[in-house]
């Protein structure tokens, strides 16, 4: 057996000869596209991609699988360089060249989902602190609100929220051809509203939203409380103080126990002290913050094999880094899956906007979402 | 400028030259491991890939970043040879070899959350029908009860569902360190449950949860019913019977509407024709059926660029399919984040035992959540 730094040696020299070749290789890609942009040939060729990869598989012997992992990489990296000599998404482009910069909050008009107090309205309050705020009765208004130019951004929770996960709303975003403009993520407090006259010892029963009364499912059975469903939060804090009644609390946003005129008689009730909302905000129109550091997308994949890998290898050769991806099937098509992903970025940088237009070239469904500060 | 026939020719000396030098290289790495399994040494050598990386970056002048990330997977397949060699991830072997298979479903025990006819319980009954089904009063419940022996099995909806995502369930099950083992997509339709005396024309009000009267918020809208949440569908239906109001009726599973006695008024009110919840099964043993295909995971990734996709690379280099993926940001603690993971595949097959051998090696926070069938 050799010893290590014998063996290492003879890695460090195959490293060496693999960088030179693989220079070599990025310069014949680049060649290539030249020749194409010049002949208008499209970038991806996937009955080449195909031949090679089968061939580096069956070449690559025991190693045959990690090789064609390999080739496949390489392919990826150098058909980005060939968008980029081409330059592809021109539409995309477009849209973002156009993009205009947020407006001033004072007097701009925000919908939000609920009644005064919610959850929403105070992610809208803090959002646009001098803007004139609608509420609406359900999420969808919001988006109708939005659409009929009746606001000019709405304001939507994404998680941890009644309107369910991110991509139920996404769905909707993606529906009406929307775009996300801004993002906050919120704590949220549970805290007990009373009656004035009540006190802690006082209260049997309690009304909230079902997903706050889960969220203080431990708080309540240690307190013997008996749960009672509520449209939401806002509602039981608002119909606590309606009623009257010594024995009835609201478990509410503390904002929504003020507004209401009750009185905190106990604080941070939810079970998990990390509890935070997601908010974000939808227009018709694209804004992008000049301070935007944040791009969602969604797009779908074929259920194929590596397909998400060496999708993930573009943004990780530009050093870019995601903060979320979900992905699930795609909704009434088989062996097709929708994902939605978050990076760090700003569209306004040239390696962002180069991605972005490659994807755009390459995916059927590519959307971007957005820009935005978070 | 060359002729594309020219260049491709050049590609493919390039390509074949590649090729070789990347089996001599997967040769040296595999010395290494056996030079590592002699000296009991760790795979893994952190400082020493970083500064091949560095090297390689320098080296690679306009494509450094290219050839980092290629060089990257290089190591990361290079490291999934030694732990081959070193037989890692001895602790996974032994619990997924000392699995049992599922048992029969008769006189089984397994607990559901809510009341007969809700969803859970059709989950429960279709997943194992001969059981003795026991139903809890909350989620939390199901893990206790399986916790404290009194059922073998519990269900639980993760999708879709008022239990939040699949992540707020994957959280518990981590916390209980329980396994899944079965699953269930389950179509769910909603249908207006009524007195036998109500026809639709009498209905005003309808009675549901929160998530199916948003599920069914354009029907709603269009019939002009008032709509009023209850703790969930099943109670919406059998309150109906109860109170014998001729105007109300609940939004519910018909299977709820049939247990409490109700007519179908209406079917399918659901807004989206491919709703569908998903169901998975718990318990605290593991056990592995035999036509197992389905493999989740849990692990934790720091906040670096790329390491999702270094770790993809493992589960393509085998050929092996994601289903789901799913990330997010672990709570009260920066920078990291956690993914659930769901893909195609048998633990009794080498190449994924070997797989789940090397996660859990270097995964601090590695779970394997079950193998089952889908």
């Amino acid at each position: 057996m050799r010893d290590l730094s014998e063996i290492r040696k003879d890695i460090d020299s195959i490293d060496n000869q693999l960088i030179d070749l693989f220079k070599r290789r990025m310069d014949c890609a680049k060649e290539v596209g030249f020749y194409k942009k010049e002949r208008n040939i499209p970038v991806l060729n996937q009955q080449r991609e195909i031949e090679i990869l089968d061939n580096v598989q069956e070449k690559g012997g025991e190693y045959g699988a990690a090789a064609r992992l390999l080739f496949a990489n390489i392919m990826e990296l150098s058909r980005a360089l060939q968008h980029n000599i081409i330059g592809s998404g021109k539409a995309l482009r477009e849209t973002i060249t156009h993009a205009r910069e947020m407006p001033s909050s004072d007097g701009v008009k925000v919908a939000f989902q609920g009644i005064k107090g919610a959850n929403s309205y105070e992610a809208a309050r803090q959002l646009f602190p001098n803007a004139e705020l609608k509420n609406t009765r359900t999420f969808e208004d919001v988006f109708e609100a939005v659409d009929s130019e009746k606001v000019t951004f709405g304001i939507l929770p994404v998680e941890n929220s009644t309107a369910g996960s991110v991509s139920a709303v996404y769905d909707l975003i993606l529906k009406h051809r929307f775009y996300i403009v801004g993002a906050l993520d919120m704590p949220i407090e549970h805290c007990l509203g009373g009656l004035r006259q009540s006190t802690l010892d006082d209260i049997e029963i309690v009304w909230s939203h079902p997903q706050a009364l889960s969220q203080c499912e431990n708080y309540i059975a240690r307190k013997n409380f008996i749960p009672v469903p509520k449209a939401n939060t806002a509602v039981a804090a608002r119909d606590v103080a309606k009623e009257k009644r010594l024995n009835v609390a609201a478990i509410c946003p503390p904002e929504a126990a003020k507004e209401y005129g009750l009185q905190i008689l106990d604080r941070n009730l939810q079970d998990n002290p990390y509890n935070t909302t997601r908010f974000i905000v939808i227009s018709k129109e694209l804004y992008i913050a000049p301070d935007a550091n944040k791009i969602s997308l969604c797009f779908s994949l074929p259920h194929v094999k590596g397909s998400l890998y060496n999708l993930l290898c573009r943004f990780n050769s530009l050093g870019l880094n995601l903060t979320k991806i979900e992905s699930r099937p795609a909704k009434g098509k088989d062996f097709e899956y929708l994902f939605y992903l978050d990076f760090t970025g700003s569209v306004r940088t040239a390696n962002v906007i180069d991605l972005l237009s490659q994807l755009s070239e390459e995916m059927p469904e590519f959307s971007f979402l957005g820009n935005y500060r978070e």
